[in-house]
């Protein structure tokens, strides 16, 4: 247990410090390697990628349609179900979200309008790893299903005589996903952003993946134009914020949920409650031992911190600076002090709303912004599958009036062609 | 003129490709040690930089704020007005924008809402160069006033014995900024980014800008945690769709005034219709002797295209493909087309609607994507000072019926801790 007002103020802004996340020497000059090789040798890159990396040797790259049709039936009932309601929540929380276009004359003859346009074409990366994430696809694919886009590519990596899990494929199923691609780190992002034989070309990569994967969207989004991406990536991290009401076990668990997705996973506890704090440290012991993953969540709980403030108050002042992608609050009144919080990813209220409610299936996107950038960055929504636009039409009337604010400014300016285009027009094309 | 159909695939495809922007080899260096120096020195860094580029001997950086309450004294009446007008459409516009939260019970006992929150602390940065930019102040600064950001700084350069342009000054106290710092370049960008003892550090930088700035706000962007940008900066569009009833003297009109902007200005008309194509010609010829700014506008005609196609379908379908930053619709049925546009900034509808009507005044923002980012990025609009955040709230019962989803998947991702975090719940407190 570290006491906040104990510290010094080196130690203080130490554990609101994330570590620097730098993606090493090496990895820019491979990743330019790795696009350059898509770039030239398009599906051909991709399959000796997969025969190098992940000692792959099918020159399969995408799935065929009826495997993913048939995905549920190698599913048992319950997890079956268990993605149809998650995909349900998730589904019905962002339908909310589908934009309305507006309108204004915002003065007579003068007629402004605000719309959307679904991204054309959009891919969605899944990372591989220990074990299959449809959970992933769910909440990428559901917005991308929701915004009408034209083209949907998902692409995730497949090792050695593997195939990719039937839940992925199914999760992909109940979101229109026909084509899905079985490659995975920098060279499907390539892939994905240039077009190959295979991989139909998209504009915006959304997901999470490593080092690789990130130095891709990164400069590929720099280079490629019109090519976008979803956010910076970091990692995973919760605060919870709790008093001495808060259940002891529940806030463990918390806090180990966290740990077990990486041994950089950032873990954080602020209560006002010495002896809960104490009673924490206990059931993390005890809880820890159970886990699969102990050694993972071992070592991302050595680099947490269980901090007694001197206030509950004062624990919102540190999570708002700090920015936490989760925020759980384990409060009495944890409701009424909801409209208080200020720069998290996506709150978690009251004992019974665990972090991986969110993760799973409440409804709510599971993507959010990490590394701080919960200050400046939105969680993953529907509108990051939408751009906005404008249009404006004017009458010849309206452009008369509007013309007394646009001379004198084009006038201040100093750009006649910018007066010239409104003069000539109402001058009868006179210049 | 250009006539599509006889161009072979490399011409076409010329003519569609956007110069390549290359910052040059030394920017980047020299950014990062602006930057270094920025964060070693503060303010004096700053003072050095306006000595050494701006010839610059003031040693003040932050304007007093008198000065902008008396700015209005020093407009003419017809300036002031103009800016009072476009600054009421502009906010008339984007008032419509305000976001709404909205809140959905995904399943008995399981509420989820997304809210908004404004970015507490935004920089917007105005070049310098030949003139002021009041109209720059008020699309960027009414979106800040609206959101109620907490903190909002405005730095724009100043040269030698110059002080800041009282449009500018007056613009910005319509949008209630109070904090402007005389101050250009990379240097009051790394500024903002990392906070001096004059300048506040916020969490999001605004603004066009040089090589350097852009640079700045690049590297920024990706090195100081939370700290975001508004969208990718490129060289300015407008790409003009015209048929035999459009007015050629209008057409020329827009063209040029797109022209004006710089010689790196990116002009497009594509009609269907041969003569109304050559008489567009002889009035750009006609109306470019009589411009202030004839030798940029030359410059920038120079790389235009007068594209003559086969149909109106055919030149929405290339427009579409260019994904232009302002795109005008100078056709007879111009609004019944209107929703066929896809990939546009702003679209300007029929004869009476130029480009320098929303540059200005009409009430749309004119921060724009360019360089073919209108197919992924959003117009400037007010969200953009917003972020989007999720809140969820479940009961025991309706987690224990969401746990029938939360369970089989966290199972099969081997997430033990993510199930625990539930399980744990539902047995009150036994793991």
């Amino acid at each position: 247990m570290l006491v906040w007002d104990q510290l010094d103020q080196q130690a203080q802004q130490a554990i609101l410090t994330r570590p620097a996340v730098s993606a090493g020497a090496g990895v820019q000059a491979a990743v330019e390697d790795i696009i350059d090789s898509v770039r030239q040798k398009g599906d051909q890159a991709l399959l000796e990628m997969a025969k190098q990396f992940d000692n792959r040797q099918s020159d399969r790259l995408r799935v065929p349609e009826d495997e993913i049709t048939q995905s549920e039936f190698q599913l048992s009932n319950e997890l079956k179900s268990a993605i149809d309601q998650a995909y349900n929540n998730v589904r019905a929380f962002h339908e909310l979200q589908l934009p309305v276009p507006k309108q204004l004359e915002t003065q007579p003859g003068v007629v402004c309008e605000l719309k959307y346009q679904a991204i054309d074409a959009v891919g969605i990366y899944v990372p591989g790893g220990s074990a299959p994430l449809p959970s992933s696809v769910l909440m990428q694919g559901v917005c991308a299903q929701l915004s009408g886009a034209n083209t949907v590519v998902l692409a995730t990596p497949v090792k050695g005589e593997e195939s990719i899990h039937p839940a992925i494929l199914y999760a992909a199923k109940k979101c229109g996903i026909n084509i899905i691609i079985e490659s995975g780190g920098a060279g499907v992002i390539a892939a994905m952003a240039l077009g190959t034989e295979s991989v139909p070309k998209v504009d915006k990569v959304f997901g999470p993946g490593n080092a690789y994967v990130t130095m891709a969207k990164q400069l590929l989004s720099q280079s490629v134009p019109g090519f976008a991406i979803d956010m910076p990536a970091g990692p995973s991290e919760v605060l919870v914020i709790a008093d001495e009401n808060a259940n002891p076990a529940f806030a463990a668990a918390d806090l180990l949920s966290q740990a077990e997705h990486g041994a950089d996973s950032q873990v954080l506890l602020l209560s006002d409650s010495e002896a809960f704090i104490t009673e924490v440290e206990a059931e993390i012991a005890r809880q820890l031992a159970e886990l699969s993953r102990a050694e993972i969540a071992k070592q991302a709980m050595n680099n947490s911190a269980l901090v007694l403030v001197e206030s509950i108050d004062k624990a919102f002042e540190l999570s708002a600076e700090y920015g936490p992608e989760h925020l759980i609050l384990q409060l009495r009144d944890a409701q009424s002090r909801v409209d208080l919080v200020k720069n998290a990813g996506s709150v978690f209220v009251g004992d019974y709303t665990p972090e991986s409610a969110g993760d799973y299936a409440s409804g709510t996107n599971h993507v959010l912004p990490t590394y701080g950038y919960s200050k400046t960055y939105s969680s993953l929504n529907l509108m990051d599958f939408f751009r906005t636009y404008t249009v404006q039409s004017i009458t010849k009337q309206g452009l008369s009036d509007l013309s007394k604010a646009i001379l004198p400014l084009a006038e201040a300016e100093g750009l006649d062609a910018h007066a010239n285009a409104v003069a000539i027009r109402l001058n009868g094309g006179k210049q």
